[in-house]
């Protein structure tokens, strides 16, 4: 059985969505208040970003899940966009994605639309995490 | 290249519905009855529980097709909403999220609609998997 | 922290499309044509194939944004289906799945439809990649 290096989750966290909000304007992120975890206490749950601590490959996974019948979001990169993900008629939204980031660099999910976003006390159906799968 | 510990895959599995059936009512989860891998045989077929070998940190990742346009599915753990996707009109859903579960725990993969869902021989369309990131 | 063997990147990939296409017809692969990062140089941007340099445990993620309301895919093995992912209705669709794939097979992303896949320089909006998580 694989054993973990001692601090292997120093990078990890998973923060959801605690309650309904309406989608922020402009390109400004989701705030998913609520950690489910944040080992490294590297997610801001009063900004939305997710500081990267150490440089390497990253997995980041999100879902979105929109009152009104759409949740289109961006995955951003310092408000460069890398990826995007397109939901509409009546469905939320998910994808994962492993990218190679830098220390510093600040990752952050950002809504593409103007209604609500569901969120629940105890459902991560609006939620965004990040694992280090190797570090450079 | 890197070397894994003898045994890691005793966490892992993937399995999937062969054929066509009914969403189960209520809270059960969807049985997928066909392992493409099971290495720790920790999947039951029978009753589509995942029972958690080792205590550390998880990728699942599920897909859901529904015969009938509505493939909303929740993700549990005993018996706990962990997420939920939301799936209507003409679509398949699918979510991969890292989770930290504890030995012993049960993972299951619970339908929320009525209607058929989607089974193939030769296509994992439906289907629900584990793979353990780090053992704590 | 985990520390990373040399060498540990020469699996990984992650390309996309940087422009609109037409969807191949038939089961031939989707053209990925830009490369994010690619650092064993196993993916091959003219012909839309992954050759599988390690037997292992490899997840694979994939996006797909049509434009004409459809992004039906399958991911295929040696050109066998592993899975499909039904998007349709104003929709892209997205999947992540963690296979066993042996030294020398081929993973292709191929489309289920007619017409259009976006594609942008700076949105990997129609994404395919691959992580080796352990070798055999």
């Amino acid at each position: 059985m694989f054993k973990p290096i001692i601090g292997y989750r120093s990078a990890g966290f998973l923060a959801y969505r605690s309650s309904n909000v309406e989608a922020p304007s402009g390109t400004r992120p989701i705030i998913f208040d609520t950690e489910e975890y944040d080992y490294g206490n590297n997610y801001n749950n009063a900004t939305g970003v997710y500081m990267v601590p150490y440089s390497g490959m990253y997995l980041i996974h999100v879902r979105v899940y929109g009152t009104d019948n759409i949740a289109h979001h961006w995955i951003r990169v310092d408000g460069d966009t890398v990826t995007y993900t397109y939901d509409h008629s009546y469905q939320s939204g998910s994808t994962s994605i492993v990218l190679h980031l830098l220390a510093g660099q600040r990752v952050t999910v950002d809504p593409n639309f103007s209604g609500g976003i569901h969120g629940y006390p105890d459902n991560m159906v609006t939620s965004f995490g990040a694992t280090l799968l190797y570090v450079d």
